[in-house]
């Protein structure tokens, strides 16, 4: 297929630094031209990938210093439209501003949302586009989303098996990974280690947004014995990190619509104690790849259980369920879907009352 | 014809409180309606106007605590663009998201231009979209613009002529009128007035970004007998306000792209002392309806010299030059220009190797 992938301009796609849905837009791409696809891919100038990249700006725009982003993203946006008739599907991973711009081409469009849907502030696109193709990247994520929403599948993110590879060792810590931010819960992973008496590895940066935050709550907190804060790692140490624990803490506090961290850790064959919240029990099989909890009592408790868990049976759901191979397949999926409904001319009209709703949702088990 | 006027959502046409753009679109399409126009106003519902109004959303975004404004100008801009056909002319205050959106009737569509045009941020923007015809406000307001831009005219603000009304008294004080902020350096209008040995009012508004500044650098120097604080004030305490005074200090230090203020004291009659800096040199008629400055001791200087103008005469320029009328006539020219040529047949491709540049630049002098 001829497929063009758009991706934000904020970071290069991989991002050079921190950037989750950047990595899965890469990944999801390199997958597709790896399987012959004809992709191209609008990204910045500085986007690594062997797709055929169209710069829709010189660099990532945050590290480049450019605070509004807007302007690039809809200078990119127009490129893209004027270059819709060479694309059987294009794919969108750029939030809001495609919608008004390919509304007359919205059947051979589909968008991912990448972050959360209840913000009041973006109601008016998703009630106004509603009818426009979209992704979710949990079942859990669509919830504040209105009724007539048109889902063409729920997707769970994957990367490559080989990225952080199994690790049969069992180590003897927690471990804390991503952001230092009230909404992630450091706070509570600190409580857990200490009542646990298990050592604590945090390997976590610090936003500019969540610096009092850091000073004020974490801080203070790090000074116990069981407790190591390690700053800002890259994803090869990331592999050794995840690998060496006994179990990754997520005790978000937050409707998280993913959360990659958790499925890294499974990769590694680590298992996973995380809150009942958002994607978490979708993501996280209750007594195989760890435990859903919603107490730090529970997770106390949960701490000795996933230490006993098998950690190959974690490694092997990660494999049946979030490789990249396994996102492309229904991603591929979901693209032949739109192609065909456009192929067979039933969504040729501007705005269907009744939009052709392909359900593909991920079965909640393998 | 059949106008539509796209205004900004973030505040409703007039504006309950501050917004200067947002006072130009009412007066604009009141103007438009009073001479038998088809206008519609695309604008927040609670906007007061005696064209069709349809809403973008229920209030001003703004006033109504929302943050982030751009998913209801793009629900709004897929709304104009859906009723494209109903239009003569459409007529954008909406700064970037409609540019790509309206591509395809790009010949029928204007934008005025109601901010700065340096920022690097919309550049891509500026550059992508040159050839969709655009309105500056000033001459001076261009020159960061690309070369290529399809300027159609440099339209001047105007207003009502009733609106602050003529006052044959000399005040005998000074005014400043309008935000405490570096740019508008408050400081050098409060320089002025104690070396003039004239009293000084300042009726501003303080932003919460301009908190920090209003307390350490001007609050000081408000101590001084010759000076008086007097806040924010209405439109209707404006009229008086200016027209009690011998002169309108207007010492800024930004390339402002017009300067509303410059022209509502006009319109009651009192001259403008004003720096050297973006549009002043057009609004301001030297020696006539006041005096150009680049010191403190040229502004000092021109105190006396600005008493002694004719206020009736300063009155006579805005009446020729400022007017609602004035700028509704050369608005109408623009939209004429626009339909012709396109009943012409000449600008119906998307994007013309060399759009149509109508200039109809104003003259610089009445």
């Amino acid at each position: 297929m001829r497929i063009a992938q758009v991706a934000p301009l904020s970071e290069a796609i991989p991002p050079k630094l921190y950037g989750g849905s950047e990595r899965v837009v890469s990944w999801l791409t390199e997958e597709l031209v790896s399987r012959g696809h004809d992709v191209t891919l609008f990204a910045s100038g500085d986007s690594d990938t062997s797709a055929t990249l169209v710069p829709g700006s010189k660099t990532g725009l945050r590290l480049a210093g450019i605070n509004d982003h807007i302007a690039s993203h809809l200078a990119m946006l127009s490129d893209v439209y004027h270059r819709r008739a060479e694309f059987d599907v294009i794919h969108f991973h750029t939030d809001l501003l495609q919608y008004p711009i390919f509304e007359s081409v919205a059947p051979r469009t589909v968008t991912t949302m990448h972050g959360r849907l209840d913000l009041l502030d973006y109601r008016p696109v998703y009630e106004k586009f509603a009818y426009m193709p979209r992704v979710s990247i949990s079942d859990s994520q669509r919830r504040p989303a209105p009724a007539d929403t048109n889902w063409v599948g729920t997707i769970y993110h994957g990367f490559p098996a080989d990225l952080y590879p199994f690790s049969a060792t069992k180590g003897g810590y927690l471990a804390f990974l991503g952001r230092i931010s009230p909404e992630k819960r450091p706070d509570r992973a600190i409580e857990i280690a200490i009542k646990a008496s298990v050592p604590l590895k945090i390997a976590a940066k610090v936003d500019r947004v969540d610096q009092a935050y850091f000073e004020e709550r974490i801080k203070p907190m790090l000074d116990h014995p069981l407790v190591e804060y390690i700053g800002e790692i890259d994803d090869r140490q990331k592999g050794a990190f995840l690998g060496g624990a006994s179990a990754l803490l997520f005790p978000i506090d937050w409707q998280e619509p993913f959360g990659l961290v958790m499925i890294e850790a499974m990769s590694a064959g680590t298992p996973v104690i995380a809150w009942r919240n958002g994607s978490v029990p979708e993501v996280v099989t209750e007594g195989k790849t760890g435990f859903i909890v919603e107490s730090i009592e529970e997770a106390v408790a949960a701490v000795p259980k996933a230490a006993a868990l098998n950690r190959r049976a974690v490694r092997r759901v990660f494999e049946d369920r979030f490789t990249v191979g396994r996102m492309a397949d229904r991603y591929l999926a979901v693209y032949q879907g739109l192609h065909k409904t456009m192929t067979n001319g039933h969504a040729v009209t501007r705005k269907p009352q009744h939009a052709p709703n392909i359900t593909m949702s991920e079965p909640s088990m393998p």
